[in-house]
């Protein structure tokens, strides 16, 4: 008999759009607790729900490289702050605060994390340094986005 | 009969590479016009011409998420900016001119803009807080950048 | 006969997954020498080794737009710092230090880069703008990463 019709069309190829995870939060009041994770609760972006407001923690479910970036208004005392991932402090910014001043400290940071890793801001040290400030007219925040996800 | 020819191979995934805008400029001579957009005339990049110089805003052509970022030299007097979204402060940077300081001050987000948004810096406040400085050796800078388009 | 049987799978949509360039170093002892590359060694992320820590250079491999960012602790002196490309100093920032204060200065850019450019920081001026602080909870960071890279 005569060959069959074609096949189908094949699938089509890989797209990287399925691969995203961001997320951009800011502080709502002045932060005083040392030794846990800040919690930002102010969302400028979390769409994948990928950051926790109510943990302050960032939690990966993409594997792959990752963009952290954080800006915080020092006031009223020393800043120590630290990024941390899986409890383990990676970066650390001090600023330190003098009488009737304001000043800006800022960090950032590329980290690979595998799935299930978190990182979150953490003022380390002891509670003399913790002039992390917001209020409505003053931002403290933290951003961070997949920028390379992993390949095979 | 023979089964037919094998199906006709899929279409390629599809491609980032058209979804592309950024920009990154800086301020010439120090600011000191308040409430209206800082105007930085300096260019990095600025290929796609979403920034318009004459302006001080970024036009979003693109709907997606962006990041912007920004380095502010303070010198001579406080700075209060903001970054504004379609007439509305969304991010506060607060840093205090001391005397014979020099300061810098910076931020970053990431927010999600449908075409036509535009976004740009501004200090607010009354006209003690235009501190924004810069001269040949002195940058303070504005960037954007496409992350994410938006898809389907 | 039968329908013959589907075709291939499309291939992968043109991907950016092998365009990939990005390092994130930090400063592991303070800084002394001006005039000439600062050498990060603390190494966040660097696997391209596009990023050479014996040099302190990073070295466009993959030509396209990439973005800079640098955060410093400024203690002891003054700081300014400059991002240099292919030996011509692009973004300056300049930031003073004052007695028992320590401060954070932080700079942004997106720079096209050709194959073969590099990017590095460098102290500018005299020996007197050498304040670049890093200890063991003190960091002093620079980060670089290929946003978009170049097509036909
Ligand atoms: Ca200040
Ligand atoms: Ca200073
Ligand atoms: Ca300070």
């Amino acid at each position: 008999g005569f060959p069959g019709i074609p096949g189908r069309k094949g699938e089509p190829g890989e797209s990287a759009y399925v691969y995203r995870s961001a997320f951009s939060v800011g502080l709502e009041t002045r932060s005083t607790v040392p030794n846990v994770p800040i919690r930002f609760t102010k969302i400028f972006y979390n769409q994948q729900n990928h950051y926790d407001s109510t943990t302050g923690k960032f939690h990966c479910n993409i594997p792959g490289l990752y963009y952290f970036s954080y800006h915080i208004t020092v006031y009223l005392q020393d800043v120590k702050v630290s990024l941390y991932k899986r409890d383990k402090a990676v970066l650390f910014t001090y600023d330190k605060y003098q009488d009737k001043n304001v000043d800006q400290a800022s960090g950032s940071v590329l980290l690979h994390l595998e799935k299930g890793e978190e990182v979150w801001l953490q003022v380390y040290g002891d509670g003399e340094n913790n002039g992390v400030y917001a209020d409505n007219i003053n931002d403290s925040t933290f951003t961070g986005f997949l920028l390379y996800h992993d390949t095979e």
